[in-house]
């Protein structure tokens, strides 16, 4: 086997944190065994930033936001009395709610109980959940899981066709923070649809997660929905998964969401050290910052060696890209910031991408993730006195060395057992890692600017589709070029964009193309 | 809108292939017209040592194998009449091994039908069927799949858990091209269990894909398991998909297979022409070389706009990362080559990291993938005129207009339908286009070296523990430290291994661990 790191040095970089099961090692990492002097004073400063963003400071500057999702795990900490109010009646409601619905209180329009759930949601509202249910899910469960997470027609169908007639006794969530997220409203409508076509009140099976006075909160009010959960403006989507978010599905999914808001609360606690050997996140921000020469010059590729954690690698992707991924910094320099994360689970990736992770150039590091307790069962033998998971265990342990001995740095994370509060002490590690990385190199962790320049080209792509539906109707039998149609539109020098959407429109009967020369002079017409 | 390459530039750059309904459009790489004169040379040796692989010339050098998955389609072009008839054998016994699991024929031990398929494999043995199941399946299905693609016991367990019951009326088709995996060894052997305390014999209800006369083969004889389909040592796993590993479990899904060959066969024949403007998988390899400046210097971001092709990125990944991320060249050279592959879909990635390609660092481009049929059934309006399927349409070119504007290079590759036909031509397009990149920058694409580095170091790992048990074994009630263990069992040097096997013996009940000043010096004994 390779010579790793001495045991002397394992010692020193091998940080258990007892009172969570959870370690730390960063042994392979090539690090000094403290950060260099010139960091002392960063994260003197992000320590100091963390603190007031907890103590209610605006610490998303650009959209005058507080920060709060520490305050969701120990409401005592938050600003005000209002919001620590807000946060424990809310926790109450979840609860009370899924009691109703397990005792049937609350129950379906023609049946006597919902036994499904289906999320509908997007990006930071609907991942958290997803993650979560992967990651929990047990013959325990008091409900089914069903996730609708796209503007996808073909992808609606597909999950509507696989509940089927169980849509009588399905629960469905829709989730959109400011409540006017176009994929949301669309599939919630899809939705509302095939309830209606079983002969359904929608109403009577939909409750609402949204900011007060939105959009979809008018909506649920206005049709008598069963309920509504509110999001609040100082949580992000992305670090939502300790409110309503991430709270009322696994509420409802039968698991004791005080155990998940206490893994995160003790996990916090931890990380407010301002002893950085003594602070996980503090560690862990150090080596990305470390590894990554402050600017994400290497990837991070996240392996747990765990199914029921492979979502977390997406998860992680969210987090941390959306929040690292920033062109300017707090002072408006452009810094072009961005730490990528990829990766699926161990040992399955060994056959497949890790071929590349040991051979080919050296622009990543790797998480990854150890868990101790292999199930709750008894393990058969496959070898004499060798079960399943120490195979597991083996090709970890052996897939770390083999990427040392070719120059890799590694992290490795070692939990205990994966249980509703580890899990919820994984990520609350995780989302204090990024903010105190965010510090150290001078971002807003906060903000999504570049999410919404897409935003608003989708929306005139919209209204181009818009017109050239307007154009064909309103000159019937008559053919056009795109190019016609964009100069008639008035939108010349975007005739690719119209000729794209002409030929969407023709691939599902709204429009008829008439071949000519080439098939960019095709003739259109309305259908 | 931003201003997007002109009409003009468009024509030019976006190629139809009518047959397939596939085009490629490369207007947004800001590459020249065509391939500069240096990579002339570079294509044209590609080229010949394409059409040399394909004739049966020993392409995968290091392990002495020809390279034979663009025979599999069109059997008439492998080099010998014995390759031909076995290749058209297998499709036949596929076949009527699927007609005889729907007729009842061939039936479980104590039910008359099968319902569901249990596929057990890893790596290049199982990514593929996952992903065309999940990319085809339909209420139209003839069976329910489950999938175990991991040694991880709480893996095994859930997915157990949730066949439940219906074991009676699983098939388990266990895939291990060299019969060897330890990890698919494993996984059939907690199956195996399963069948056995459900009081089932689980040779009447298995099926083995391996190599004739290979370990798992043996097995599968000598217990006289329901079948056995062939795999070859020129097939390698992440070209398996149109070999038995890909066709029997679509079959048994209910799918054509025909069709799903006669896709393929489509592409190869177009990606066979040698002008590289004729040929979309020159097209790509092109591309990937023109703005990865032939190392790979920025990440391929696969987004598809469609929900069913959510593990299309996945099965790239392993695709791509394994073929191309390698250490040396053909002439041995060291060159540490990749390409590295991450992505899930859109516009859902909108709403993740898609912050960061916006905004962050340019080390990246996207491959987009558009279908322009949205769903089988009727849409319902959004809004007026428009469509959930408008909005998916106008996410994919908004982003891509957005990330133009910041300079960010994109690919869009646009499909008219996905189905059985259109899907196989997709997957030997990037066949074809790893085959052609990997020649243009001299590489044997068809070994993966670098993984035998970690399972031999997870053996090793194996050893240990098994050297520790008898340790501990042979010493009972005496409590030794970790570095006791290793000095005493001949691994001084292995303390950090041995310490952590320790841990995990203890976490699962078979050592207990006796606190100590610190966790280091902590005693462990047999439980």
């Amino acid at each position: 086997m390779t010579k790793l790191s001495t045991w002397k040095n394992f010692q020193k970089n091998f940080l258990n944190f007892s009172e969570l099961g959870i370690s730390l090692d960063t042994s392979l990492m090539r690090a000094p065994d403290n950060p260099p002097p010139f960091m002392q004073k960063l994260f003197s400063n992000a320590f100091q930033k963390m603190q007031e963003l907890e103590k209610g400071e605006v610490a998303n500057p650009d959209e005058n936001r507080m920060v709060g999702h520490y305050w969701l795990r120990n409401p005592e900490l938050a600003p005000s009395t209002e919001i620590q109010i807000k946060i424990k009646d809310t926790i109450k409601k979840i609860q009370n709610f899924a009691f109703e619905i397990h005792k049937g209180v609350c129950h379906p329009q023609k049946s006597d109980s919902f036994q499904n759930i289906l999320l509908v949601g997007i990006g930071g509202s609907i991942l958290g959940p997803q993650f979560l249910q992967n990651a929990l899910v047990s013959k325990r469960d008091r409900m089914n899981f069903f996730f609708l997470d796209n503007t996808d027609p073909d992808g609606i169908d597909q999950v509507l066709e696989s509940i089927g007639n169980r849509l009588t006794k399905t629960l469905t969530l829709v989730i959109s923070k400011s409540g006017g997220t176009k994929e949301t409203r669309n599939t919630m409508l899809e939705v509302r649809k095939a309830y209606k076509d079983a002969g359904l009140n929608f109403a009577k099976h939909a409750v609402a997660v949204t900011e007060d006075n939105s959009q979809l909160y008018l909506i649920a009010k206005n049709e008598g929905w069963l309920n509504h959960f509110p999001m609040w403006e100082w949580i992000g989507g992305r670090t939502s998964i300790f409110s309503v978010v991430g709270l009322l599905p696994i509420a409802l999914q039968g698991i004791d969401i005080d155990d998940f808001l206490g893994g995160a609360k003790i996990m916090d606690e931890m990380t407010r050290s301002t002893e950085v050997r003594e602070n996980p996140a503090a560690m862990l921000a150090w080596m990305w910052y470390h590894v990554g020469e402050g600017v994400g010059k290497k990837s991070l590729v996240m392996l747990p060696y765990k199914d029921k954690l492979l979502l977390l690698s997406r998860y992680l992707q969210q987090l941390v890209m959306e929040s690292i991924g920033k062109e300017k910094d707090l002072e408006g320099k452009i810094v072009n910031q961005g730490l990528t994360v990829y990766g699926n689970k161990g040992s399955t990736d060994q056959h497949s991408f890790l071929q590349q992770l040991r051979e080919g150039p050296s622009n990543f590091f790797v998480t990854f993730i150890e868990v101790l307790k292999d199930r709750q069962l008894e393990s058969i033998e496959v070898e004499p006195g060798i079960n399943s998971g120490d195979f597991l265990q083996g090709f970890l342990l052996g897939t770390r060395s083999a990427l040392f001995e070719k120059g890799h740095e590694s992290l490795c994370i070692t939990i205990e057992d994966i249980d509703t509060q580890t899990l919820a002490a994984l990520i609350a590690l995780f989302e204090r890692t990024v903010g105190i990385y965010a510090f150290l190199i001078g971002l807003n962790a906060y903000h999504q600017p570049g999410v919404e320049a897409g935003k608003k080209e989708a929306e005139d792509v919209i209204e181009i589709l818009y017109k050239i539906q307007q154009h064909l109707k309103t000159n019937p039998g008559q053919q056009f070029t795109a190019q016609n149609i964009a100069d008639a539109i008035g939108e010349t020098e975007k005739e690719e964009i119209v000729f794209r959407l002409l030929l969407r429109l023709t691939a599902n009967g709204r429009a008829i193309k008439i071949p000519h020369k080439t098939l960019f002079s095709s003739r259109f017409q309305k259908n």
